[in-house]
């Protein structure tokens, strides 16, 4: 061997002749090892064994091949220090000059949920000791571990006979993201397979997230924008028909997911816009429930993103096509419901949701880092364990019940006001309670006459009480937890209003 | 060597000679090298030199020390196979029962932002495939990389006799954590030392996240949540005074940071409630601007997070210090002003800002994954490139200007009503852009006479632009793109708006 030496060691065999034999022709010498030697040598590549080089034999299965002082002083030996290169020569360290590694797929075993051991065997400890020391030493030692890069390499090589030090740069990081995303994906695996996962928050919290998608932009067009998963995770819905999600579509998909999700004991209905639902109900059927979530704002269901929490027929979907709509999210359609979609409304984007998240972990990202909280809604305890201020009504708990989760759903500070569990006034996004109360009032009209209302957290006063009553409010669901608590449930019960104070609050921001 | 082994090897010695003792007196022997090994000698201990092990000399500085068969097949080897066992005992390979090791401290290297050659001394290759290894055949090498777990497992050995699967297995999920989060560091450390930071969102994007403090609940009392940095980044302010942040305070500072950035050129101060501005103005002074901004909302601005863009003086400390507020966040505060604080004051919250963020990056999680976008504000480049529709009013520029301000940082849909850079009226969180007109416009009452107004978003109808001139507004900035474009301008021209088209939407929800 008297060339550069590349040593090329990959699971995964893509394009790996093709560029063994770019760096035949320019020169190089070829060390491998097991599979991707015996692959190189079918496609006529002359290749040195690693344990030629290490004059150390194949044992215990192949788990120590390239885990030996000659590989990896030939990767870590310091070029400029002049004792380095002394003892490589002395111990007969070949200096290599380029690795060609990629890992044994322990995604791809994870997602098929095997047993322990299998698991385990898939956790590749050689390869990502080449790939890193190798990318420590990335202005020696050019590093590949993505077979797209192949090809920009070796034309490189051949019109530069080098590889710059940016594209040494690149090559490093991108050798560092994947070990760093490998070793946060078995983390995942392994939690997953013993049932280890932490019951509290991590001191530290890798996260390997892999690009779904690149969308057309963020959250308004000058911001570049992608969806991630982590490694191992699915999406929670098959997109069946339309045009690509947009970032916006996909934060309001995730609020009438939760929907869906909090609707599953009614057929219920919800139109979502600006990431918070502008009406929501129950109905006898899907087609009822929609129109009546319309109802409570017709204007505002222009152009929303519509989720039903059963499966969906012909009618409703006839009905949802005959509006504008962004996005309509439910767990099943009828058999030719989605053909006629795609013919009628074929830009309407129609997903299927399989019924789960990606996480049970929140997170926000604000300009003070990263908050990580347990996802809120659902599954959360109902609200029914708390106690009623004034006479119970159990002949509005249904509706409570209902105003409850509108108001959970909904923007804080919400406000909702049901009657026969359809939302027919919400007042959310409000600084104030009161301004809540108004326009929630405001827009229900007349129909709040012996209506519920809902409150997403305390009454800081009794002026949002005495507002609802106004307006002929019956019964009040809400955290309680103020500390005017007294004069707030004195003025209820003095108005007449039934007060069911459920201890939960359910801010959503 | 005749009993159990152990391998040590670490960086950080805390605690290493006190569990190492405990070890030995339940008769363990240990390997060590170089530090670790002198370390543990001073302290009494007997070690076996990792090159009594491997047979392999120290060389390349002790570059690979551990990388060697002998060591990785006494912690690869199958227990369990037959042909594994045989093979060790012909070579010779002692089975090591326990890894004990932590790495290079590469984040706190990075952290003193050092010559790229110093931080890549700093990447560990040899902890990390000790680690690596040992994770993997957890079931058979007990992993130690946490000074703080020396104890519990000393522990378990003095009292079990070995260490239970469910221990081996918390133990290698955090040894995974780690090398994952190490990775991941390397990568933000080089990228920023190289200035190589890829210019679009990446394959893969590790996240390294490290826990700077567990928050007492989350968004609600029910959900648990801890604040986390990425691991080489810094808070972006100091906290001088008052109680620790709150999951809801941090939420709300990113609104009053953003704030405090966008109003940057004048004297300006604004009130957060539920992550949205419910004031927002300028001033000759910090107090002018601070009592303007509580104008607007006075009601709502108790127990708000307040945030002023210059240096705060007595004068204005003393005025919210009169009110109840949650958070105060300022770049900074004449000398004595804290002191104030600490004494009238000192369950506030006070927060010297250092002008930065944590990350150039907006992460967002839904129900699909992460949703990762490019911060929008600030900066972005001011809304001054666009075309006047109707009679350019020049005069009424910075008042439109600070109107394109409030709308940009407050929820969607967001207007503003502006008067001499003070917002007199807010709608924002409404789904529909004629509410959130109407709010503002209720809300500013007389003073929406000769005012100015902003959008966040285009006006669908001409609907919102008649509401604005019924109330008196002379000019309107937007950043159009609605097909009915056209009807809205000459709405506009019909009833005497000035219109400003900025092209840029500020969306923000």
């Amino acid at each position: 061997m008297k060339g550069k030496k590349a040593l090329l060691s990959v699971f995964d065999k893509t394009g790996i002749a093709r560029f063994a034999e770019e760096l035949v022709s320019l020169g190089w010498d070829l060390i491998s090892s097991s599979g991707t030697a015996d692959h190189l040598r079918k496609a006529g590549m002359p290749v040195t064994e690693v344990s030629d080089v290490t004059g150390y034999p194949h044992i215990l299965g192949g788990r120590v091949k390239t885990l030996h002082p000659l590989v990896f002083g030939g990767i870590l030996a310091r070029r400029e220090v002049a004792g380095d290169m002394k003892e490589t020569e002395q111990f007969g360290i070949p200096l290599l000059d380029m690795i060609v590694c990629n890992l044994y797929p322990f995604e791809e075993t994870a997602r098929r949920a095997p047993e322990l051991d299998e698991l385990l065997e898939n956790i590749d400890i050689g390869g990502v000791s080449l790939l890193r020391a190798a990318a420590k030493n990335y202005r020696q030692v050019v590093v590949l571990t993505d077979p797209g890069d192949y090809d920009g390499i070796a034309a490189e090589l051949r019109s530069e006979g080098d590889v710059c030090q940016e594209s040494r740069q690149k090559l490093a990081l991108k050798a560092f993201r994947s070990t760093s995303a490998y070793d946060a994906a078995i983390v995942d695996g392994l939690a997953e397979a013993t049932g280890s996962a932490p019951t509290h928050l991590p001191e530290k919290m890798p996260l390997a997230f892999v690009k779904k998608q690149d969308l057309r932009y963020g959250e308004n067009p000058h911001q570049e924008a992608s969806l991630y998963l982590p490694s191992l995770a699915d999406l929670p819905w098959e997109q069946i028909s339309g045009k690509p999600l947009s970032y916006n579509n996909i934060l309001d998909t995730d609020c009438a997911m939760r929907g869906c999700a909090l609707l599953q004991d009614c057929c219920g209905a919800l139109v979502i816009k600006h990431t918070t639902p502008c009406g929501m109900a129950c109905g006898s059927t899907p087609r009822e429930a929609y129109e009546k979530a319309v109802g409570c704002d017709p204007v505002s269901a222009f152009g929303g993103v519509v989720g039903i929490s059963k499966k969906v027929d012909m009618e409703t979907v006839l009905a949802i096509a005959d509006r504008f709509t962004e996005v309509l999210v439910a767990p099943d359609y009828d058999d030719e419901t989605v053909e006629i979609l795609r013919e009628k409304k074929p830009s309407l984007r129609v997903l299927r949701w399989k019924g789960g998240r990606v996480s049970p972990l929140q997170f926000t990202g604000t300009w003070s880092g990263l908050l990580v909280q347990q996802d809120s809604l659902p599954p959360l305890p109902l609200p029914d364990k708390g106690e009623w201020i004034g006479k119970p009504r159990p002949d509005l708990w249904e509706d409570l019940l209902f105003a409850w989760k509108v108001a959970a759903l909904s923007k804080s500070n919400a406000i909702s006001i049901v009657k026969n569990r359809e939302a027919v006034g919400i007042g959310r996004g409000f600084c104030s309670r009161l301004h809540a109360v108004d326009f929630a009032v405001r827009q229900a009209g007349e129909k709040a006459r012996g209506a519920v209302l809902g409150s997403d957290a305390f009454f800081p006063f009794s002026d949002g009480i005495e507002a609802a009553a106004d307006a002929g409010i019956e019964a009040i669901i809400q955290p309680g937890g103020s500390v005017r608590d007294s004069e707030v449930f004195s003025s209820a019960e003095k108005l007449g209003i039934s007060m069911f104070i459920s201890g939960w609050r359910t801010f959503r921001h």
